[in-house]
């Protein structure tokens, strides 16, 4: 019998990542026979917990191309693990009963490295407990910190995005250093990979440009090192302009930002890096300091998305669909670079297994050896994944996105109650 | 005998100011046979002071069409304010010195308040030293706070920026509120007026959408209010999109996040408004919240400029040379609204008398009633200044954005020892 497929977002969202989702959907509709109806997950996995399906055939195929011109995630996302099958069996039988409700014989799982361990999970479960499912997962982390893939979509938009934001920066400080602000911070995402932050770098046409200084995860911060830096780009430029990532840890091993507060996955919940840079510079120099935290803004910034990303990340929600037509079961979909300059790209496959819980960080060969800058392999690398601006379309001067207003299907079963956490 | 002209850049940069100075010196060149050479100050009115003159006859046709599509300031900016005529004689008698010595009898200040400030002296000094001079100012400031004029080059950028970016961020956060951050604060720029703020209001169709809670100087900051106001829109729709003007104010008149430091105008210097909120928030609800403070990267956004803006700001550098020439002298040139929707403007003028050291903030009919949002007639004075997006040109997935390398004319005169501040 002909199965249905599930389809869900999770983790942080990004520019792209409603483009994965309409790869998907307008895929499937084009196997009816193996396909039958797309529900998506309302929330991640959450939504198939709670038996909250979207039923994707409402959607337009109109509506369906919008999404993938609209930043975040169109039908929410979640930050929530599941535990192994031994601890929490409570929500693995909950999800074969939804599943077997709505007979979905396919779960595209779209999300970075947690959301993969939950996919493996899945498909751990689907064979232990025997319910056969087909679990493709479907990259996606504005980190790039995902194994196994050239790149990850969702990182390109924020790279470009970082780039031309310190390429701005760079030149509204230049104008006002002689009299007012000598230094600039911006502060970016980036837990433990560096790759965000290495990005901006793709601004400098030359050494006397920003960025000046990029702090990287990868490297341990020192802060006499860090400060004689700063004062060295200033005595030589009038200026200097660090690019921080959220992620950078002292010699104690400890978050420059350590905010005390945690997420639901248990990570320590960052934020406010460039405010202590800011302060350390002023009070040992006196250079008046400006500092920006783009949060949120850089990896929503759909309006400036990477033409390169958006291709990559549709053709990931369509490579899935194919890859579970074709029978193939327990992977990830990923991007292999086929070819430097020009760059060309295809489609490859890796097991789940190997993807879960693990973090691509950046290689010593990719930072400078003072670790305050990248090398020219890094950016041979980073390039390409900014190439192309996908604009959206503008009403009023105001970017057209869709908002879908699908609501979820009819329950067929009972409440669920979450285990304790 | 035919004269030289100055031409500067003051104050805080914009994404568009560089279009006026394209404006200026391209018209210049229109009228050979009453502007000599326009000589662009290097950082503002110090450039005049230090005798730091830029030949703009030696920069390409090429290079000032381009100047015009580059953010922040290219002949470098100043923040330096002229003290009155007897109380810093050596300044002006300086001035004079080198306008005699490079035949100067053109000068055009492109800036905020405090530059129209100094442009008004100049013109003061002009009479009451008797060397003859056309004063003309070229209003430029993001903040929007120059009165006579519709809008002020600069404002129309920053307003589109935030809009878009209040729109993308809120449209991430609706995906993550389910089991993530309920409550996100954008921080962005304006010290006494909140135009800025209020602009994020254009990226809001319904009132279900972000931004949900605007914070506008011109509001006496209510903490009490404004938690309860926050938790109202977490509990309808799920999460609540907070837009906080840097120079939000509490009932004991202190800015919220008064950082104690204090730029060369003795202005306070600010920043950090919104993890003082954040944290306020999180302690009182225990929300999780997430915070960004776009600082330069607002007004620097050259990428996504407004065609509005982009347009008015040239017309304004066109303006103040025509102007010049017609003998006028001590105004500054304006934007005058002459209908709404379709909206059509023409260049008008006021004397810099009127202008300088008036802050036009919004006004009662402006802010709704609650303080937290902006009216419809905002809406529709606010609306026509983001349309059009000025696209710079992409060369490897970065903006083209030019540097000139014109240096300074050789001295005719010794040094100057700026007076003692």
């Amino acid at each position: 019998m002909k199965k249905n497929a599930f389809y869900a977002q999770s983790g942080g969202v990004t520019a792209v990542i409603n483009a994965s989702a309409a790869g998907v959907i307008a895929t499937a509709r084009q196997y009816p026979e193996h396909i039958g109806t797309v529900y998506a997950g309302l929330n991640g996995i959450l939504g198939a917990l709670h038996e909250n399906l979207i039923d994707t055939a409402k959607i337009s195929a109109r509506a369906i191309n919008g999404l993938s011109k609209t930043p975040g995630g169109a039908f929410g996302s979640c930050r929530y693990k599941l535990k192994g099958l031994s601890e929490h069996q409570a929500e693995y039988t909950r999800l074969i009963e939804v599943f077997k409700a709505h007979n979905i014989g396919y779960f595209f799982y779209n999300g970075g490295g947690d959301s993969q361990d939950t996919a493996f999970k899945v498909s751990q479960m689907s064979q232990s407990m025997n319910y056969p499912l087909q679990c493709i997962g479907i990259p996606k982390t504005i980190d790039n910190d995902l194994p196994f893939t050239d790149t990850c979509p969702g990182f390109g938009s924020v790279a470009k995005y970082v780039a031309i934001s310190t390429l701005e920066a760079g030149l509204d400080i230049a104008s006002m250093a002689a009299t007012s602000t000598k230094v600039f911070i911006l502060e970016v995402m980036g837990r433990h990979a560096g790759w965000i932050a290495a990005s901006s770098a793709l601004a400098q046409a030359s050494a006397d440009q920003a960025p000046h200084l990029i702090l990287l995860p990868e490297v341990i911060f020192d802060a006499e090192r860090f400060q004689a830096a700063v004062k060295k780009h200033v005595d030589t430029h009038g200026y200097c302009v660090v690019v921080a990532s959220e992620g950078i840890k002292g010699t104690d091993g400890k978050f420059l930002s350590e905010s005390g507060s945690k997420d639901a996955f248990g990570h320590a919940q960052l934020g406010g890096v460039a405010p202590v840079l800011s302060n350390m510079i002023q009070t040992r120099f006196g250079y008046k300091c400006h500092w920006a935290v783009s949060d949120y803004l850089q990896r929503s910034a759909r309006h400036i998305a990477s033409g390169v990303d958006l291709k990559q990340s549709q053709a990931l929600g369509v490579a899935a669909v194919r890859f579970a037509i074709e029978g193939k079961n327990a992977i990830m979909a990923t991007i292999v670079r086929t070819h430097n300059n020009p760059y060309t790209w295809e489609i490859g496959e890796v097991p789940l297994e190997k993807v879960a819980n693990q973090e691509h960080k950046m290689s010593a060969q990719y930072i400078r050896e003072d670790g305050f800058h990248i090398t020219n392999a890094c950016r041979e690398y980073l390039l390409p994944l900014i190439q192309g601006e996908a604009y959206p379309q503008y009403k009023n001067g105001i970017p057209v996105y869709v908002r879908l207003n699908t609501g979820c299907i009819k329950k067929k079963l009972a409440a669920f109650q979450l285990p304790f956490r």
